[in-house]
């Protein structure tokens, strides 16, 4: 659409929103939810079909060294079978609200499970070097995680869902989510560095200051503008993916669901490569993760719930998704004020 | 239960929590609601069952003289044909959510409809009389509200129903509430007048004065411990009725979900009644009108969603029952780390 399009769209959508029988802007947030929706999918009628979850997960070789998860590294293999078993808290709330949920293996450890429909194989390695040593994966395999990213929600693209959703599993990621961040934002590794899944004082402290050292190890401030150079220096094969999933979810008009603390920091990611994206982006939930909420304000995005969750998985987007139902659904059922013969304001 | 059964519980319920597969704590406020909703039922197996919605419709006074309301009081009636004809926005969220709806006309100043299974008419009045001049209601009249409130939850408690939130349509309704809370929280008059419906500059100022009128008049501040008088004054039919509403739902065990400031305002009143009574309530959300959020940090309550809303209608309730269904489905159907083989954090 060109800009002039755009506008009498977007123009047509506030109208119809402020004729719905509530006074204008009552809605609140759920109005500029709708509005948003109309011009990602370039129509007055949005709808939200098929809504879909993908949930990548893969280990980090830091993880292996102990300084910066209170979990073992083999946690992501055991929470992988868990939501293969449907006992983990995403498949609790996608059952709950009919998301179709789909688990990628995308450099697991170990080998977790034979390939099903939801879930997929799709290893970029057994788990990351560590980056205290070396960068953690080759720029060539965080582009080939990127593709396969991208291949993957073409796949969901096709089955003709709308509105799709990332989450992730991976023991340690919260440092590359941290270092990602810091990186991109110019805040220091402090400020962006988090409990993650629990860690105590003495914990945060340790993996504060060895996030410090991997910054400046791999000169990491120098590479702000290069998003694959730092997927390959400390990202994650399932952070590399999410970068991918972005942006052909996007390219497909899609509704995306932003996640928590890890998956906000593959859309900075995603967002260095293809500023765009984000006008395509709903985003879930303010994670209790610290350094989440910086990440949000400078991306300028208000999240639809605080709920002080910290869980990944895509829970909060997984949460989140009712909320972008109700904006559409009030958009297409609510009568008007002349249909219901309703008054108007007098100061209207 | 005595405090000890009460205590052993809450106990249970912790740890069946933190057994989860998830870092202790990760699901934030949803962990909070479970641990409260198994306390409401005393069960360490809560459940929503039949989520059910009533929004009471009434006229006041007041809004016949325009001075504090931007609609004409022909709207609660048209209002209430649009609830009947299912073209509000609660009709479209209780769809969506499948929670039940009913409707009851508590004392609009015209007759809406005939009786139906959906629209209870329950009429205490053809509209308040005008707080200006004299009481709203005489104190008789409030009281026959709080009991046909009650009756009416019962009715609803015996279809099974364990789940329930109020609504309310009334043009003017706002200015009941700020008075009600001013004289129950001792905040200014101002403090606790908002924009309503959507008032501009100038008649938010006229509002403002016209109750700092009424607050004189009729001597609030004197009865802050006098439910019945507040409402015999400055209440609503509406509000009587959520009252008693709220009275019979905490004696009737449900989970009680309370939407935004005229339902706030009253709770307060009910919580004059029955201080306990806010020991059932999950608190939906924040809403945009200026005063609630006062009022919420009064009761010391966290509500769930902040998003901007002032429609009123039960909308924020029907919005949060599903979080409160995602809150009691986790502590059902999640994996404890024990049944799905997942280690345990170092320093757990």
């Amino acid at each position: 659409m060109n800009m002039n399009t755009i506008h009498s769209l977007q123009q047509q959508l506030q109208q119809l929103i402020d004729e719905k029988t509530k006074p204008v802007g009552a809605l609140g947030v759920l109005e500029q939810i709708a509005l948003q929706a109309g011009l990602i999918q370039h129509t007055t009628k949005p709808a939200i079909i098929k809504p879909h979850i993908l949930v990548f997960a893969a280990d980090h070789g830091i993880a292996r060294t102990g300084l910066v998860n209170p979990y073992p590294p083999d946690v992501t293999a055991q929470m992988a079978l868990n939501f293969i078993n449907g006992g983990a808290a995403i498949n609790v709330f996608c059952r709950q609200h009919q998301i179709a949920l789909q688990v990628i293996d995308a450099g697991v450890q170990s080998d977790v499970a034979a390939e099903t429909a939801t879930f997929i194989v799709a290893k970029m390695g057994y788990g990351t070097a560590s980056y205290l040593e070396t960068e953690a994966m080759p720029e060539a395999t965080a582009l080939a995680a990127i593709a396969k990213g991208r291949e993957l929600v073409k796949q969901v693209a096709g089955t003709g869902c709308n509105c799709i959703g990332f989450g992730e599993m991976g023991i340690g990621n919260t440092s590359s989510a941290s270092l990602i961040m810091s990186a991109v934002t110019g805040e220091s590794i402090a400020a962006c560095t988090g409990r993650g899944t629990g860690v105590n004082d003495a914990q945060l402290s340790i993996k504060i200051k060895t996030l410090e050292q991997v910054a400046e190890k791999h000169q990491l401030a120098t590479f702000a503008h290069n998003p694959v150079a730092l997927l390959s220096k400390v990202g994650g094969y399932e952070i590399a993916m999410m970068v991918g999933a972005y942006l052909e979810a996007a390219a497909q008009k899609m509704i995306v669901v932003v996640d928590g603390f890890i998956a906000t920091a593959a859309l900075l990611l995603a967002k260095g490569l293809q500023p765009d994206v984000q006008a395509s982006c709903v985003f879930a939930h303010t994670s209790g993760e610290q350094g989440h909420e910086k990440m949000l304000h400078w991306l300028n995005a208000k999240p639809l719930l605080q709920l002080g969750m910290r869980l990944g998985e895509g829970t909060g987007a997984a949460l989140a998704i009712p909320l972008i139902q109700s904006a559409v659904l009030f958009l297409q059922e609510m009568a008007s004020f002349a249909s219901a013969g309703v008054s108007e304001a007098h100061n209207a």
